[in-house]
């Protein structure tokens, strides 16, 4: 739901080795599609480059993207994933999303994938 | 104890993908059915969804339901999982419930469920 | 709103002097009077005795017994501050409530009172 | 620049005692003006009430309409004091903003008002 | 050497499941059987129930009855774990002892037992 | 109900100073005389000295001599604090005690003394 | 030693209110004039303005430029003191530096300034 | 980019046992290549050693050599681990690198290397 | 007890400004007069320099010279005290002592002094 | 370098089972051979006692023997646990040395032994 054209990578300086990166965004904010309220959550990032990295004003503006969607987070946690899996294309990735309290509930939520043929 | 029919689902945005959905809920309250006095507890709830998964208003209800109730840690704990994976029928489900101290003593208990044909 | 006749005191046993009593109580809940749903709070009493201290068994029923009542946060802070006034009579007295988080806010409200007649 | 007419009072049970009253909203989001990204902060009010006690509904409602406006730290802080002086014009009030870090710099802004009349 | 008889147990509620409980104790005080000096501990206990579940207030009992016994923490660690097995046979349990720093040395010890026959 | 005459003194080595001196002992523990169950708490003793020092291990013996007596917590906190005035006579003394939950209740007591004649 | 010209400022929004203004800036770094060895310090800059605020990006960038300059914690605190004020003239400002271990001491400094004539 | 001749080993005193060695840096710092900002990272090197140990001093000033380097995150964190490899070669290593907040984004990322022959 | 010509000085860079230096040294250590184990500190220095400044290699090692020293908490916190207004004659000046427990007893002693002369 | 014949053991209370103990010394130092400078260190020894356990009195008075020893960390590390396995032949043990900052860096190191014949 955000522009996957923010997105941008650069060539990984070291692809003969698998090494990992983490990036941890703490202001991510969609709206819920039920009551039009904001949700906000922590987004966890975790990949195995191939030959690609995520470069992180991309990654940053297409977070942002999401600031006026409404989605459930199920769907948003899984969304991240695909678009950032075809970004660039990694051995291995994980996205986190870390929920504040809605009714007094804090949500969590995690996702991967391993470098198989996304459909 | 609590009225199952508080627990709503809705459809898994992503059934083809294994990904973990954690809700946590510091509020949960219950009587003891020696003492009469409140318990107070956190409840976690993790699972894996398979076709259905947790809406976070009626899953806030449910356990709101055991307010007025008298019932034992050992019990309600296995009673919130059993009503869950009746509910939304999960690959993998856990329940823990951390409970506040009471003669001096604070308790944690964690049962969990994997998705075979319930009794 | 609770029953007052709950609060017992016993005899200061040092009333020549001024010296501090603080009781901490993490499990207070009552009812939200406009949406039905429980809140949960921790209650803090900080006072100086004259001649009657807050017997603990006493004061902790008292506050459970607002358990089923609705009740908006200003009211109970002052009534749980105007009934324990009357049941100790103490020469200064402060009443601290601290919210869980309603619709993303949380409180904290304080009232206090010194020894002069109560209305 | 939102919407002052979501801030909605009721009366103040205990008019005859000063009493503090905080409420705290983690999930405060609005627009830098200079670079259109969005900036996130903790917003603290602090009052004691004079006829009128500010409802918590409608408080989340009025700081959630700052979402897409475009407004610098020093202004806004300003603002919500402002609007909510007016609207249940206390005794005394404190506004405190908490943003997260922008350039690597945190900020942290606090302002308040006492009960004389304001332009 | 505190007296078993106070351990009393409950029918495990769903037995048919293995789920873990804990129950932490942070106030054990024992003597030092070389200097007679107390000492002081958090016994934390986990365990699978198989028939039978640990009553709290018995096992609070138990644990206060070692208040003027001198033992060394290496017994006591055994003892405990000794009786509570006796107690209820569990399928699996552990007990763990945190000690204060005595001559500036903090200690914990953890013993474990599975369900095989006691000798 | 402690054996003052376990509390000892030295000279203090610099009277013509007033500085603070403050020992804190986390392992203090009486009986509850309501019920017999044991109490434990913190004890925060700050004082400064006028010709006498407190020494620490008859502090420490002093503190222990509670461990079987039944005592209120109101009591405790005014009896250590007139013992530790009779043994050293400071220019000012606080004793402060923090006392773990009882009834979900925890409790701090803080009782001072300045230099003036004790009765 | 930075370049005061990078400092830059906006009109006050609200000149008639005294509010406070807080920046917090981890990430100073400057060099040992004795070692030649980096140094590392978080600087809080506090102020109340009159009629300029202090712009994020060009303090930044002012800090930004110690970055290879030799200087003494106590010369550079006092110098950033003396460029804010000069560049904003505030109604009161304090700058705090909190520096890294070396030789195993951590040190702070704290320096204020009000609204008097600077030489 | 920094200079590995500051890199000073000496003769492990124990080779015939594998034990782990960890050196965390907090302080390490260099300059990012496209906006020519100063970046600042902890760096962890755990590693096993084979003949040679790593000397301290040489390891920091080898790290302060970046100090005025223009390199990504994912490039330093893979030069660091190669070149201590070069220096001292030892059974295994690993190097993390965590970043402060870089457009509201922290990263941490971690390579390792077995003792396999080097390209 | 310490070598007081380890302390040195150096000018004060803003005589004309008060502002407060705090250096903390959490690696003192003395031994005990009594029982000859050693006692481990940390030290807080905190002064408004008047016409000189601590340096901080010599305030370490004047520090350090305690290391095989006997000497009391009380006796050695007035000491530091006396040597520092000695060796930079500041216009204010704290030093505080934090203990490690000893018999489960830790201790924190704070002495100061004002700028009149000492005899 | 520190006596080993101040480490004493007693029999192990429960052979018949591998339970683990911990102890944790805070206060352990020595000196740097290169610089002469006293280093500060945390020791944690884990061990599975065989036949005899250490005796807490005795495994202190050994580590404070390395106070003014001159000591690698590396060797140090080592050496206690080869004096350790020694003197009281466990089945498996576990030395943990945890360094404060030196020149900007901590240091951790782990080493551990199996209960086959040491060389």
């Amino acid at each position: 739901m955000s522009d996957t054209s923010l997105l941008e990578t650069f060539p990984n300086p070291k692809p003969e080795r698998d090494y990992e990166i983490e990036h941890t965004f703490p202001e991510f904010t969609s709206v819920c599609p039920k009551t039009g309220q904001p949700d906000f959550a922590t987004v966890v990032v975790k990949y195995v480059a191939d030959r690609a990295c995520l470069e992180l004003k991309g990654l940053k503006l297409y977070l942002n993207g999401y600031r006026n969607e409404g989605v459930f987070y199920e769907k948003v946690t899984n969304l991240i994933l695909d678009d950032l899996v075809r970004a660039c294309e990694p051995r291995w990735i994980q996205v986190e999303t870390r929920w504040g309290p809605r009714g007094g509930i804090s949500s969590v939520l995690v996702a991967e994938h391993r470098s198989e043929p996304l459909e």
